[in-house]
């Protein structure tokens, strides 16, 4: 199945699951039939080995199908897409045992036979703020005990399993690492999301009290979870932002056929907003998809980071921009439940609230653009 | 009860209905224990006898506690006031027989003891142009039979009488006048509301097959709507526009709550928002209350008139960017449903969208602006 | 002659003016014609004995007519308004001399006979905060030695005499006082105005180093100045705002204009932007107004001051938008020198930029709506 | 000379020529020097043989440094770019005759050595419609007689030679032509161009009343002006796009250096509106570097005049608002006369004012999108 008609049969199931607020379980069939659980894994391990630039590609063309399940994908893809792009020397470097290798491998391998992971990162109060996570873990005889509680969890309940962040609790200095926690007795789903928009992500609550073997401690290296943020902000920030240009062009796609349906497209202020929010979403894709090159060719560079970070503020901006602008042309009758538009609008108000926030990407890229030194790291 | 402890008892109770869906019984049992539905009624009939300035003051105090409840409160205000305020001298000179003032006055006196009366007047793909209007009426021995489908009727099944309007089968030229319709056997309600917004207004369907008596024929005459429209303008556009002012101060209110909850009431760029959403709330007040002094003292006039859609313009324009930019500053832990700023911020994008629409009265307005004699009726 | 009258008067000279970015000596011959000089003057001194609201009323004509001419009269109003409107109990509870009384009536009576007085009192790279004020003063035997320098002092060279703030060089802590310091040897003008819009109001740099008497001391006391901007912070902030209501509404006027005459009053487009302008120009009076009422009916109150900043605040970005967007639907044959719009477009970008600036009215506003005690003394 | 450093001179020289509104004599030098008169001449003349694109880039870093010089320049480009980018098959299909490819020649290798072409299209009253034109011609003995008046000639008074449109006097259908008529007698510059932005362009009237040989004839065929609107909408659309980028990237760069200055850059809400203006001017970038590459690769298609009315539109709006925007960080001490923000604000309104404007391209995308056919020469 090709992309195209992939984002189809996406579409014309987003409003069931938008309604319902489950998770998009034949979404998910048809993107382990189409291959897509192993996009980011190596060829030699049985995946498509896509570039950064190529996962914007196709996670632009999910969103665009429905943005809820492009998001759980995002995160499947931010975790495989790590692993495998994280050049070997480098996690030498910093100390990872080559026992490493090996579990890294299967993570990957089992991601293109299906597997889907999750990201469990943020909590209550703290946000995704890494440097003051609170769920913690202890060495055993045999691993770990990790225990805590996330918030956020997109696919909790569905994963086969979750990348946690949790900070050593023998030690003063925070010390953040990342471990791959499978599904299973010690993880349990709280459902707690009911959300204005992308209704199906199913980003529950997760309670941890949970042991795990050495090999879940990623990178089998501790305290490495700063660094990744540091060296790979795509994955953190970017990588939305091509779920909510998708968004952006559903809203177009969507808003054309209700408008010439009511006869209404022929009128001089709806095609003005159109106008604008063509021009709108086309410079949207530009700067998304250029971010994504940048992350491709020149990864971790302060000039590919404030791309980054261009893309995520005009993605989110945009994607909600639009959605008001062209719900406004569409009038009334495209506010009932189940309208595409109806559950566009409020889709497309989410990419900016998600970290980092516009507001958040627009003081960063002022003080960049002030000749200011941003400091990243605090704002994790 | 007064209106500010009124206001706070339907703010309770306003995510619990917008959750279900269903009308809200409790607001309206609280309306007609205030002696609410007798507002507009006068003294002599047992009413308080408010004025149009007196009626926005209550529609915003309601709107900033429940959107969807005032909307309904201002459909029955609407066709109470329209009753109570046409002066009886402009009913007799358009020939109204003299039995229509007794008439009137036992659904006047019927409000005060807490009768509630819905509008019945848009159709499916016509919206509210009069002109348009399919539902048809036919003389029968001792009345009217009335036959059609109407939409979008605020307070369905739980009115007492539909205001309705509808053509003469008989006329060759269109003829539409005004009838009110008894709930009972011929008036069919039919499920067909949820909304994005404002969704305890119960504005479903209504199937009309029906036989009322003459005195059911609003002003005793026939073909009196298109005048009505252009006489009182006010009850058909401005009325709303109170309501989303309440809306907007909702906005700032449970804004500034959840903000200082999280402590993010310090930062620079949250006050910012803030004190802008302020500024732009209290013009819209003054806007509101600007034309509705208009209508109270100098009803029907061009200048009159321009105020009144100013007042819906900006009305709508205001809530929906309050609530836009204070649900950003707010950030995604406010879009969890049942959160107040996540209702309202689905309530609140509805008033440009109502008739007028913003586009609408732009358009209007710039025409008398720009000196054109603007043909209103035509907009009917 | 009757204010439209004179408004059109204004109008008239208005783009000549901008040219040559001379004082407009003609307007002043009208409004000390019209007795406009003593406007503020109380009946006794032969003056209009208005308040702060029927002020308003003036300066926004003014403003319709030619917006650099009433930013000078609005120095010269906010001169004498203060000296009227501050009760002789306060002053003499702030410690004023007897003596104090006589002089002042005479500065007010010399204002009613045609004086024009004008404010020095921002200095180069403070702004116009108080605190900070670099200008010093000494006693000598029958007065005080003044010297510095001072910038943007609208009307400089035409006014008959400054109110100049100047801190005392004796005193260890800072201690301002103002001084209305006459016209003469000592207070020598340098041209230095030149600017992008408002260029008529020959705001130049003034050097002084001057002696004055005793009786110069405004209020006879000295330290008042800060005092003078907590009780009135109308006078310093909000008299502007009625000026830029009243350049929103030249821009409208001249947009209608120009738009008929090229024939473009049809366009949907056009007509749009019209009517948006057109309903935030009528907001923004309203706003204006409103804080003028307050202004005299209730000065110097938290609610009072809430008023007063976002009559700034409105005012301010109002004539800017609408300015931007008429121009837009006037196309480039607006923007040509001498046209009416092109001064317009750059008279109306000024309003927000003029202390308090739009963005620290949004600042304050933000943080009262949060709940916050804005420090106002800290922002002079 | 590098086109930083040449920029940098343009630059230098802004504010000079913006206040005296003269021709920038020395930029053409330094032009000339740098070989760009040539640059879109084939090599085999002695020229630089660039693509658009690459034209692209010269413009928006020529804007960059001086907009108004950049405009004059555009102009130029578009005589020889369109002279040279024309196939020679297509010219010969619509029957020039051989002796044209000689004369193009010429015309060509004249500009490489240095002759500066200029573009004589709009009148008054019509703007750039070419089907209106009034500017006729007749046959002579030896060649064209052409009579008329043109307005908003950039570089009037000091190009070697204009490209006229005009309509053939004998033909009863509108037959539009271009000529390319030498400055010399019979063609008078008269002054006229007073302007709010880009006021060193010279755009100054010319009145026609000239003999020109038959070579002048631009093609060697008559008629052939509408044809080349329709195959190369990128002249008259697109190629002002770039240089709007570049004043875009002027605003930031004069903005920021403004705001370190005067210590304004830690401020939050002046970071912000960087940080947004930043994101705003880089999404500018890739569109109009999209459509001129667009424009190379698939000139004339669909899709690539999509892409031309987009870069029109969002370079204009984008100038407009970033100007807006970091004026208001900025100050009021940057709105003096001879401050680069002062000049930029103004000179960066003028893009979306410019043919086509930004509503004509908003409602031709409008059209597009909602799937409709726009009829491009109708708009000429």
């Amino acid at each position: 199945m090709d992309l195209h008609s992939l984002a189809d049969r996406l579409s014309g199931r987003a409003s069931k699951y938008d309604v319902s607020g489950d998770f998009p379980e034949e979404d998910f069939d048809d993107l382990r039939e189409a291959g897509l659980m192993g996009l980011m894994v190596p060829h030699r391990l049985g995946g498509a080995g896509a570039t950064f630039a190529e996962y914007t590609d196709v996670a632009m063309r999910l969103g665009s199908g429905a943005g809820a399940t492009a998001l759980v994908f995002n995160m499947h893809a931010s975790v495989t897409g790590a692993l495998a792009h994280t050049p070997d020397e480098l996690v030498r470097q910093f100390g990872a045992p080559e026992s490493f290798f090996a579990s890294r491998d299967r993570v990957l391998a089992a991601a293109a036979k299906g597997a889907l992971y999750a990201v469990a990162m943020s909590e209550r109060g703290i946000g995704s703020r890494l440097s003051q996570v609170r769920t913690s873990y202890e060495r055993t005889g045999s691993g770990f005990r990790i225990t805590g509680a996330k918030t956020f969890v997109s696919g909790a309940g569905h994963a086969d399993a979750y990348l946690v962040a949790a900070r050593d609790s023998s030690a003063a200095e925070p010390r953040v690492s990342y471990f791959l926690v499978p599904a299973g007795p010690g993880v349990e789903v709280q459902p707690a999301w009911d959300s204005l928009g992308m209704r199906a992500t199913a980003s529950h609550d997760l309670r941890l009290d949970v042991e795990v073997d050495e090999d879940a401690l990623v990178g089998g290296i501790e305290g490495a979870a700063l660094l990744l943020a540091q060296v790979m902000p795509q994955w953190l920030v970017a990588s939305y932002a091509a779920v909510y240009v998708g968004v952006a062009q559903a809203v177009l796609r969507h808003g054309v056929e209700h408008l010439r349906e009511r006869g209404l497209h022929t009128l001089p202020l709806v095609r003005a907003r159109l106008g604008r929010a063509d021009s709108q979403v086309a410079a949207a894709e530009l700067v998304v998809r250029r971010a994504a090159r940048q992350v491709t060719d020149d990864p971790g560079s302060q000039e590919t980071n404030r791309w980054v970070w261009r893309a995520k503020l005009i993605a989110g901006d945009t994607a909600a921009d639009v959605a008001f602008s062209v719900l406004e042309a569409a009038g009334a009758s495209a506010t009932r439940r189940g309208h595409p538009l109806e559950r566009l609008y409020r889709d497309a108000r989410c990419g900016a609230l998600q970290p980092a926030t516009s507001d958040v990407c627009a003081d960063w890229l002022g003080a960049c653009a002030l000749g200011d030194d941003p400091d990243e790291v605090a704002r994790w």
